[in-house]
């Protein structure tokens, strides 16, 4: 059964937000201020309305309580942020997710209740730099402290070579999870398998062993 | 050997993007018209400076042609955003990364030369509501059109069971590759490895396997 | 032994704060963002400085975790007063007052750890709505729900009459504390003391007895 | 019968007056340039209207002079207070009352007629420095140049005694009028009442006592 | 010997009452918030001062108790204007000339002291008015309700006639009390005295005979 | 017959001006921009209408041709004024009146075609100026560059002597035309006449014989 | 057959082009954001209409690809003239003509597709230096690198006399290709034309044999 | 000898004017009264001053008098547009050109002097759309009312063609002047001159007969 999402906010990210979790078939209900937002969220929400999220009276009237889920996803106007927060959970929403623009304002967030502080900027920033670092990473998740698992464009010097050849898991002890060749994926590859240039591995492993692998194989 | 980076626009995205890379130990160039954020960028950057990236001359002085990568990280005047492109790579700036508001500015972006055009709040929009939709779902990486590696949480049905007993291969047609218990990782798991109420499993599959698993698990 | 406190926002509120502690022999640090509110500080504070309460480095920098306590006077800027509260209490700050521009921002300031809140106008208009009902009334503290202590003028009907033939215990059920006449002061005054028109009475009981008394007598 | 009060005004300070007034069961006008106020005002006034208190023929329509007081509560603009304090008396108010920012601004309202002159911000500031002064003091009044009415939390060295054994007033020359445990009064205790910690007692006497007593005990 | 004038506020009016005061080798001190003003006006001021005649501090810095008169001249802040003559009768200036924008403030100036209040366009927009009612009327003062003198240009009728052949007095009941031929002056012209076209009449007598005498001749 | 005015700018100068002129039973026709100000014209014009005097299209609307004398009393817009004249003449408006803010704008005014150009506030500040000078002469004109028409207020000294004894004629070469006693004018007064003080001198004279006797009689 | 323009931007220069397209007959459709100068281009325009050219479904719904040339005469913002000339490319309008307010914003304005760029200002200000650097040139242009067609007004010098005794092609090696007297255009004058001072004469040769030319006979 | 000029407004159209003269080697001087732009137009002026063109006194300073030429191309500022040209014309500066905005601006700027007043951007609108009517022309000056001298590119029509096949003044009335193949010009060309694809003919005749020329050829 669907869930109903509210989202409070209707700029670049937030809208991001919504737009996604429609399209995936949720209710979604977008709020802002302003009017003209309002009216540009239409395609990609269930319904949006005019509302300042700092006033309880107006969220009281759009019967925000019944919704599972509000991201707070107001822009720049902190106050208004950690007031919205604050009352969506005085009113009893059960889960708040709220954008922060810094470390400060997230710490507040999370002492007038928000259940999730969301760093957009700062995050995605990480991701750039780290695919700058590394440019034969095409994507990475961080597991644990020091282990990931990541996509590895396979460079020259693996060409029309088998994973036993490559001997991955000795050189590097990183363990190779997956090979995709253009659309095709094959999971836990065998190791006779040979690999083209521009082939993609998905190995996991520690992050140094990683990122010996993805510079300099 | 370190490469050279310069950030220009040191707001929320560009500092981030900065603070990672100076940690990685390149050397990274701060650059932004408002003295503020240059002052306050010192811990961060290896030098920053106060210059005009609209401005050929400005440019120039700071030396922008040897900078192997350039980040144009301007927060919200597009104008300046599209000069900037156009101006690094007519002084031969050989890689320029560029963020975008949104889509047209995005393709304005690209026919004056942007490499790569980065959609900040878009992106991490979709990160979040992919969260949403599958809150057992801590991470993950989209590694062809319809295959991911997911981080999940156990719920309660898998605990005290063994890999084997779960039969995750069979039921949902996914791979196990690693079971995270607070900070140690078990890569490749044994098959009568059991599974507490916590762990996290690190799985390889089709996404709509994932779904399943993820949600009704 | 004199205490130190620091008063943040040199406002009409916060200068009538910081003078009254400096006349009374305490150590009183002023704090404002605007330079010529701290220069117009110099007669009614023991220090002065410009700084910003919502950078840690800048309250630091004063060693404002020296102070025993400090009291947020900001204006108009509930996030400033906000972030100002949270940073105050991360640095180990015993006790933090702060002023609340409205019940929300109240709610927020103590969420974020102030120990006491305050809010000026909405109390001194309770005081001045008091006075307007009852204008015989000159002063009064409530000291539980329903019982104040009062002063009141003397009417006329009072006029050289003694308290035992006034017998205002039986007739309004109130205790005569005080009588005042100019600036001399009787306390528990005997039964025959003589009232004069322009006595103030202090008076303790019930609050309807009071307002009875003060309005009809 | 109930008066009929006008409050000019609708900020934090007058929504004060006016609701407390209200709520006392008074016949109160709400008066205010700004749309908005007037509509938030409706909860707390008998009626509100939208009008410019600085032009003759508004408050004519507004039948202004049928009101037995008006409260000028005008935040931040001291030529429309002091014009319309003017015109008050003019048209006939019998009794004016007006905040004033600053001894300045205070000292034109009384040339132009205002019956009363109030200085919210001010007198607050002052309550606040003097209980933060002697913290065991919950409330006062000043009844005289040199005395007042305190309610003094018992401390732990009276714990457990008798007002006989703590012989307050030779000691410390104060009378205890009464004694508060939790939402329980005892008016004119007698002299074998055991003080527990935590009881508040109502005191008066002259300053100077007060002061030893409220810190040292 | 020379008077000291001080004016407040370098506007048209101000300035235009300073340079004349000026060449008539009077002493006279310019005082205006605005450093550009202060400047300009070194031409046809004594000294001139930047000071904020709100502020008693800066009036008493410049001695402003020492100038006989003081003209308060601020063109559009009437708040500023109010306070200044306030202050300026506070501190002993003996006389204290304002000028006023409306009726309304022009009473809050009274009301505060001022000794003479001046309302330069509402003055010189009705002496405007009343030469364009009788354009030939070059000039006028009113000496009683009823009664002017007033210059007026002799028109084609009155071409070669001498005084006693027009019989200015006997037709329109005024009297003829100079003529002015080009810079020449004649007081009390003699009988005989032959009008040309262009001619000014210096004439006295009852307003509605002026007019007469003006429009008709 | 009445004739027809236009008042181009209702503020201080130009509504003092269009009241005189309808009070004089004239037709007036007020024209401003802001349609506050034309609604508070209402009770001193004919008619009035919004309309921008800078555009030829609005001044053939409201018939501005038929109008005998337009005056532009624009406030500040000293680009509007010059606009407004030119386009008033090119229409064939036949006589133009315009308040100018400064000689060079005046200059302007009259290259464009205006007929009378008027400094208000200059005129004024040479008005106070001059009665400042001699505080006896209550009002006066000048009739040609070194004479004037003054009235003086008879001093002590003058008191209860006639004019023959005052010998004005002779000691300062003056004429006195007329003598004014609270509302009552003698014109021509006889020599036998005797001044009380407070009587009201009008004479007529050389100017520094007028000061003379304005300031030591 | 007409053919279809539209002129986006109505300034100056936008409202210039469009008029001068509309009184050749054919259709223009003028667009801009502002109303005011929507409503004031009826006259020069066969329709006109409010909208944002940055915005692809108001370009569409104003049917933009049907117009076979667009004009986008955006004033001062850079960043719509951008936006809006890729979106008309993107839409399919086969010729885009775009003015750019410096050479930066004109390669950018190519970069994005539009097929003529203009800068009307830089070559308007050419022109008129031009015009000053030899004032007996009326008007001119280039034709190649050094050759120019100019019309060049006679002096004093070649007064009376015939072309064939001037010996201009000889002396300044030009050839005369018209002479205008006042209206009338004689086209390949014979060589016994006399003539006259104020003819202007149509000559063609190299630059500096013009200069010699215009400057000196 | 170089002249020297004055060029007033350092915008775009000024800059463009003031570099066009530098360059043939006159002097210039640039005014502006924003210091950015004064900095940057020293590359194309001999001399640059911050100076306020609507103040005598820095008009004075820079010796104004002493130029030839004086070219007022201030922006957007009607105001100062026109009060600098009647000052530069009382100080005696013999040229004065100004640009103006609009027509009725043109008007004013006549009538206080300017000698010759330009409409920049209406001008050159009218150019461009001369050349979309036209497309076939690449550049006209008219010379009479009704004959033009245009450059008219060769058409696929004319391809292979002596003059005397195309027989142009028979059929068009017009005369080929000249014709240039890439950079090089043949003046007067001969009669069997044969015409290729992307020649351009310098033409000149009646209007009429050159567009149907340009157009259908």
């Amino acid at each position: 059964m669907a869930k109903q999402y509210a989202v409070i906010g209707l700029g670049r990210f937030g809208s991001s937000v919504a737009a996604r979790l429609y399209e995936s078939g949720q209710e979604v209900l977008g709020v802002d201020v302003n009017m003209e937002r309002v009216e540009d969220s239409n395609e990609f929400v269930t319904h949006a309305v005019i509302a300042d999220s700092t006033d309880p009276e107006s969220l009281k009237a759009i019967g925000i309580r019944n919704f599972d889920t509000v991201i707070v996803a107001i822009g720049n106007d902190i106050q208004a942020s950690i007031l919205s927060v604050l009352l969506l959970k005085e009113l009893g929403v059960k889960k708040v997710i709220a954008k922060a623009l810094n470390k400060l304002h997230g710490q507040v967030l999370e002492k007038v209740g928000a259940d999730w502080v969301i760093f957009p900027e700062r995050d995605m920033g990480i991701r750039v730099a780290h695919q700058l670092l590394s440019p034969n990473v095409l994507n990475f998740i961080e597991i644990s402290k020091n282990y990931s698992v990541e996509e590895v464009r396979a460079t020259e010097k693996m060409k029309d070579k088998t994973l036993r050849e490559l001997d991955i898991r000795a050189k590097y002890n990183l363990s190779v999870i997956a090979i995709r060749k253009d659309h095709e994926l094959t999971i836990s590859p065998p190791p006779d398998k040979i690999i083209d240039e521009g082939d993609v591995l998905v190995v996991i492993g520690e992050n140094r062993d990683l990122e010996r692998f993805a510079n300099l194989s």
